[in-house]
């Protein structure tokens, strides 16, 4: 394979031809239009035009996924080739040729992009700043999962209603907290004094202790001027990570965050599911979480094993392979960020799949609601993956362990599947 | 209605209880999680919770669109209200929380946003600069549409071979010229180079004929401050548009630029269509449009009739509807930018449509195309819309204008449908 071609793998689906689907993809995304043109000469489309390489043929599917025609529709697995000099680098310019007027054609009822293939020059990208090896220095957690949890409930309490719940989650023994992706500015809990609230919280614990927890921030915001100044009143504060929502805030919000950071950035995808939930639509998680590296993301949240969500099992494992798998080195894989209904009892399943604990484990209401509290919460958490990471099962494990126990009797049936 | 709430439309599809669904994403979108919580009380919930409004049935339909259940599905338009005071006037926060995790919820078996409802203090919002008055007053058109091209081919051209293009277009004698959406700064073409050879041609008509062309270029960026400095280089060098992805750039590279820009800003919104394609899924135009309105957009393509991509004649005449109607003001309009395979023999029912001339008519193909070259590729379009403006069928029209004819000859049986 030649190193200076963009390779975009699609999922087509067509009632048509998916060959000629392809083709019409290829032209209509490099030079050409409706109608033949005057200056579009051979010797230009030569130098500059997108090439369909190959075009494998899938089985057909009863009903088209866009609603456009009648079933049966073809579909295939294409691979599209643009050259890099038509594109360059830039992740703006990249999204609006390979993708922008993709999911627009006329003849299609299903597009779904399934990977980039990005020469070296994208290696021009900064990536994580921090990354897995970041995360763990700053949390000082140097073996087995980072074990996290997020204020709830996630909206409504006040700067020192938050406090407090800081301080229940620093002495249960968690070694990252993080805003609920919801919670950026409200008026009953202005960034500022939220912050400097926490904060205070997070240095008393860390002199009193010898545990810097490490917390991230709400800092999204549509205008990254403002972004900035959350992130500066963070850096002020003496914190050291940033929750950002970043379909919100968007590729641009994204990279001028990244140059400036000297936060830990950790992603919360929300609004990602719109762009891969129908499985003939949209994107796969790979393509996508590839971008977000490229632009930044130290800590991507990834859901879990028996997510509250629609996500299944094997949808996240996937996730999980794709994050920590280098894109051009080691230093630009994400932290993988566990999450979503998470309580321990999924740790172990969770081990069996990954056979990884470089991993961040987050626990909201597994932590919060654990019958024996907080303390408790974090207890069979750790618990489960000391016994997850030897090999046990979890009838073992719960022998060993109250508080793992007690989270299997409230939470097992429900999500033990 | 109150002023201080948030009002979000959904379309629910779901094989249970839509009521019930509704009542979900209220309770998931604000305060609760997957279990109870000791700190969720009464108290709390009262004053942040989401609520429900209404839900009104709709017919159910046979097949569920995310195909995670078998047909047949509840559908109903619900309306869920947010407090501001949990959310706050910042367009990521309103994202997040009216949005975010609205497409990841269990049991739905598709979500549809219909609709914002902003309270006043939206308004806060920088809106357009220049909107449709300023469109007007920048071009020198005071009345009919503003007829604009586009550079063909797309991609492939060097600065000098652009140049030439831009010239023939101007002595073609059209209002406007943009950059393709795919042109931003690709090797073979830098986007400085670029645009000072294009400001040489329209800088040299101006002189001569008196006639200053708007030229949009295309400066989008990933990175907000390589697009500031496209920016302030289309300034420097005179000129006074600048074609925007939007979606590539997302709400962050938006509000950054219209912070400091100079630029009349045209929206091209590639990638929307995976948003909004699937009848079930995403969003609708409207509730998408006004987002981007409020965070500067002046000009907005929306397509147009026989447009040459997937989307239907309605949805282009609610398109139109929807960036011409005030949110908070007249001022907050866009320029309707209508385009995609016109060539003018759909000026006829797209004022029996929409009743209005106070637009951009964009013809890529069908001014290049035009048999008889660009000027009369430009004559038959200014023709078309006089004629229809006049109430004169296409018949009529043709019968004046030669150059019309020649137009519906080459292109009237494919697209006048």
């Amino acid at each position: 394979m030649s190193d200076d071609m963009i390779r975009v793998t699609y999922l087509l689906e067509t009632p048509g031809d998916p060959r000629a689907a392809a083709e019409k993809i290829a032209a209509d995304q490099s030079t050409g239009t409706f109608t033949e043109l005057p200056g579009e000469t051979e010797a230009l489309r030569a130098r500059h035009a997108a090439r369909v390489e190959t075009v494998e043929p899938l089985a057909p599917q009863d009903q088209p996924s866009w609603p456009e025609a009648e079933g049966p529709v073809n579909r295939a697995r294409a691979v599209i080739a643009f050259p890099l000099d038509s594109i360059g680098t830039d992740i703006a310019a990249l999204l609006t040729v390979t993708l922008g007027g993709v999911f627009a054609a006329r003849g299609l009822t299903g597009v779904r992009v399934l990977d980039f293939g990005l020469p070296p020059a994208f290696a021009c990208h900064p990536g994580p700043q921090f990354g897995i090896d970041g995360s763990r220095r700053l949390t000082g957690v140097t073996e087995g999962p980072i074990i996290a949890s997020i204020i709830k409930p996630s909206l409504g309490l006040t700067p020192d209603e938050t406090a407090a719940v800081v301080r229940s989650l620093c002495e249960a023994g968690v070694d990252f907290i993080k805003d609920d992706e919801k919670m950026m500015s409200p008026g009953y809990a202005p960034f500022e004094p939220r912050t400097s609230a926490i904060m205070r919280v997070i240095r008393d614990h860390a002199e009193r202790t010898g545990k810097r927890v490490m917390y991230a921030f709400g800092i999204s915001a549509a205008d990254p001027d403002l972004m900035l100044r959350r992130h500066d009143h963070v850096v002020a504060e003496g914190g050291n990570a940033a929750v950002v929502n970043i379909n919100s805030i968007g590729p641009g919000g994204m990279a001028f965050l990244r140059k400036r950071s000297a936060l830990c950035l950790h992603a919360h995808r929300n609004g990602w599911d719109l762009l891969t939930r129908h499985p003939s639509l949209g994107y796969d998680f790979r393509p996508y979480q590839k971008i977000w590296r490229l632009l930044g993301v130290d800590q991507f949240q990834i859901n879990g094993i028996a997510a509250k969500y629609w996500e299944s099992d094997d949808s996240f494992v996937r996730s999980f392979e794709d994050v920590t798998r280098p894109i051009f080195s080691d230093a630009d894989r994400a932290l993988p960020v566990v999450c979503s209904g998470q309580w321990g009892g999924q740790a172990f399943e969770t081990f069996r799949r990954t056979r990884s604990v470089d991993l961040m484990y987050l626990g909201g209401g597994g932590i919060h609601g654990h019958p024996g509290g907080p303390k408790a919460g974090v207890r069979a958490i750790r618990d489960a993956w000391q016994a997850a990471g030897q090999g046990l099962g979890t009838a073992e494990a719960c022998a060993a362990s109250p508080d793992l126990a007690a989270a299997f009797r409230k939470w097992g049936r429900a999500s033990d599947r």
